[in-house]
C-alpha cells in the first residue's frame, strides 16, 4: 500500500483549488495533516530493496525527502530491470550503503507538484531515469549533458548521497513513489503505454545517445553485441534510423527475436573465431555486453578509424583489451554514460511517434528476485518490467 | 668479425665493374667464390640472439638468404635498442622460436643490391626499421600501409616466419648485415648521422604516424605519457609541429631532459592523484607506456572526444581499462602500429631536416644485455644504439 499517495493528490488538489488552476481533479480535499506531510514532512514510500551486498530484494518502507518547490512527486506505475540495478545492489561496481532500492527506468503519474514548477502539472504522465539532480549551471549542464556536471554534481537515481534524503542516499524507482526535481523528469506521451515508456528511461536513451553521437547514416553497418535489454532496444533504434544491423549473440535461442527487432543479420558467436567473417566490415559499433569480455575480437568487425562504444558495464568497471588487436584494426573505442535529460526526452517521443517498443515481461513485485536471476542467465526477453501497484 | 661485409663488396664491385655504373668503389675485386655467396649462397651474418625466453644475448653466426633480385644488403653500421626487442626474445608477447637475433633500428651502408633494384646503389645510406615484406598489392599496401597489409602478409624485422629464410624466421639488427627486399628500405639522409638516424626507424615512425594521424595543429595540447626512446621522440616531434607538449613520467630525474626536449611542463606521476589537476586538458594523447597501466586514469587528462593512443605494447598486449572512467571521460582509445614506407622515409627526412635527433647513447655489443637491464629499469637516457662494428 502506498499510504501517500492519495495524500499527496490530497494536498494538490488543496493547493490547485487555492490557486485556481485548471488541472484535473479526483479526490477530495485533504486533511491538513496531509497537507504537511507534502509541503513539512518526509514523503512516505514503500519498495524494494537489497539490504546487503546478497542483493536480495525484500519489501521496505521508508521515507522520502519533502516536496520541494522545484520538485515533482510522482506515483510510479512501471520500473524496468536493468543489468545494472544488479550489479551495484550486488556491490560488483563500488561498496555500496544499505538499505538501497534500485530502478532508473520509471514511468508514473505526476501526483503533486512543488510550487516553482510549471512544467508538469497533477496527473501528467511522467518518467525518470538514471540521474535525479545536477548542478544546471555548468556548461555541460546548460549544453544538455546533466550527465557530465562540470562540477561532478551528477546525482544518479539510486546509491548517491544526497543530503535531503532521509536514508542519505538516493533511492530508486522499485517504489510506490518518487520525488525528483522537475529538470529530470521527462513526459512520456499519450501514444505509448507507461510500461513501455519505462525502459526507454535508461535501455533507450543509453543506446540512443551514442548512436545519435555516432551520426549513422542510412545504410551503415551498425554491430549490436549482447542483445538484452539495452541491445534489442539499440536494434530497434538503428534500424529504424534506417542502419543495416548486424547483431551479436550468444543465445542462439533469441535470433528468431533479433531479426523481429529489425537486424539484417544475427551472428551466433559461440566461439569468438565466428567474428572473423566479419573483420573490417562494420561502420559502427555497440556494445551493451555488462561483463568483461575480448572487447578487441569484437571491434575487429569494425572497418579501420571507425567507432565502437560500449556502454555495458562490467564488474568493476574493469574491461581486459588486447592491444595487439587494437593496433591492428585502428578502431576507437569509447564509452558512453546514458545521456542528457533533452536526449531522454527525445527518445521518448522518438519511440513513442515510431513505435519502436521494447519487448517486455510485466512482473509482480514477488518475481523480482527470480527476474534478477533470469536476467544474469541471460534468460529475459527482452526487458522485466516490475507492475508497481504490487509493490 | 663480419666476414661477409667484404665479400659482399667485392662482389658489388665485380658487378658494377661489369655494367660500368658510375657508383663508389673502394677494395679490390672479388672471387668468384665471394661472388657466388652473394648471388647463390646464402649470406654468412653475425648477430647478437638469444636462445631462449631469457632473453640474454649472445654472439651467433648465421645465414641470411641470398641477394634477391629485388633485395638490397646492407651492412649495418648501427642498430637502436628497442623495448619491443627485449618484450618479444622473453616471450612476453607470444612463444618465439630461437636463436633468434632482434633489431628493428637499423642504419647502414648499402652493400649489394639486386638486378632489379633502382632505388638503390652500394655505398648509399640505408636504414630498415620494423617490417620487411609484405604483398604489396592490396589496397593497403598500394595505399602507403604495408604495416596493415590485408592479406596478413606483412613480415616483421624478426621472429616472423619467412620461407625465404634459412633459419625459419626473419632475423633483425643486432647484426652485421641484413638482407631487405628494396621496398622496405629508407634512404638516410646526408645530413642526419647513421647513429642518430637508426631509432627514428621505429621510435620516430611510430610516434610520428599517429602524431599525423591525429593532424595536430599550431598550440594544440598534446600529451604525452611515458617518455624513453618513443616517448622523447614523441615530444620532440609534437614540439616541431607546433604543438604545446605536457609530458607525463613517472621518472623525476628526467624533468630537466624532458624539458629540453621540448616539453611545456612535466608531470611526475609519482601517484595517479597527480593527474587530477589535468582532467579535460588536453587535446590528443600518445602514450608509449609498455606495461599494464591505469589508461583510463591518463585518458582523463583529455578533453571529451579526442584521443588517446597507444603505441606501447605490453606484455601479452593486455590492456586493463577503467571503464566507468571512460564513460566519463568520452575518450576514443585507439592503438597504432609503427606506420607504412612512405611516412617512415618521411620521418626520417624530417627529423634530418629539422634536426631532430634522438638523445642516444652508442654502446658495444658486449654492453647490450646491461642495456636491456636498464631499458627495463626506466634508466636508459633515452636510447641504447649498438655499434654494430663490435658485434
Amino acid at each position: 500500500m502506498n499510504t501517500f499517495r492519495n495524500s499527496s493528490r490530497r494536498h494538490f488538489i488543496r493547493t490547485t483549488a487555492i490557486a485556481g488552476a485548471g488541472v484535473l481533479l479526483a479526490n477530495s480535499l485533504g486533511s491538513q495533516s496531509a497537507f504537511a506531510s507534502v509541503r513539512e514532512g518526509n514523503v512516505q514510500a514503500k519498495g524494494l530493496a537489497s539490504q546487503d551486498k546478497s542483493g536480495t530484494l525484500t519489501s521496505w518502507s521508508f521515507e522520502r525527502r519533502p516536496l520541494g518547490d522545484n520538485d515533482v512527486l510522482i506515483d510510479i506505475k512501471f520500473c524496468g530491470i536493468c543489468h545494472s540495478d544488479i550489479h551495484q545492489m550486488r556491490g560488483h561496481w563500488s561498496p555500496q550503503k544499505y538499505p538501497q532500492v534500485p530502478g532508473h527506468e520509471i514511468a508514473g503519474i505526476v501526483a503533486a507538484v512543488g510550487k516553482n514548477v510549471t512544467k508538469f502539472k497533477v496527473g501528467d504522465r511522467a518518467g525518470v531515469g538514471c540521474m535525479v539532480n545536477s548542478c544546471l549551471e555548468c556548461p555541460s549542464c546548460l549544453g544538455g549533458e546533466e550527465n557530465h556536471c562540470d562540477r561532478s554534481k551528477t546525482v544518479f537515481t539510486y546509491g548517491s548521497t544526497e543530503e535531503s534524503s532521509p536514508t542519505g542516499i538516493t533511492q530508486g524507482g522499485y517504489a510506490s513513489n518518487i520525488v525528483v526535481r522537475d529538470h529530470f523528469v521527462v513526459r512520456i506521451p499519450d501514444h505509448i503505454e507507461l510500461k513501455h515508456a519505462a525502459p526507454l528511461l535508461c535501455a533507450g536513451i543509453t543506446t540512443y545517445s551514442p548512436l545519435m553521437q555516432a551520426d549513422i547514416s542510412k545504410g551503415d553497418k551498425v554491430g549490436v553485441a549482447g542483445i538484452g535489454g539495452l541491445g534489442h532496444m539499440a536494434i530497434m533504434l538503428a534500424a529504424s534510423k534506417g542502419a543495416e544491423v548486424h547483431a551479436f549473440t550468444t543465445s542462439p535461442s533469441k535470433v528468431d527475436d533479433i531479426k523481429g527487432f529489425g537486424a539484417k543479420e544475427v551472428i551466433v558467436v559461440d566461439d569468438l573465431s565466428k567474428l572473423k567473417a566479419h573483420h573490417g566490415s562494420l561502420d559502427y559499433m555497440i556494445s551493451t555486453i555488462p561483463y568483461d569480455y575480448d572487447v578487441a575480437a569484437y571491434a575487429m568487425a569494425l572497418k579501420p578509424r571507425r567507432e565502437f562504444t560500449q556502454v555495458g558495464m562490467p564488474i568493476q568497471g574493469k574491461l581486459t583489451i588486447n592491444n595487439f588487436l587494437m593496433i591492428r584494426n585502428r578502431v576507437n573505442f569509447n564509452g558512453s554514460l546514458i545521456g542528457g535529460m533533452a536526449e531522454t526526452q527525445a527518445v521518448v517521443n522518438y519511440c513513442a511517434d515510431n513505435k519502436l517498443f521494447p519487448q517486455i515481461d510485466v512482473i509482480k513485485a514477488d518475481a523480482v528476485n527470480n527476474a534478477w536471476d533470469k536476467v544474469v542467465n541471460k534468460e529475459a526477453r527482452y526487458r522485466y518490467v516490475i507492475d508497481a501497484s504490487t509493490i
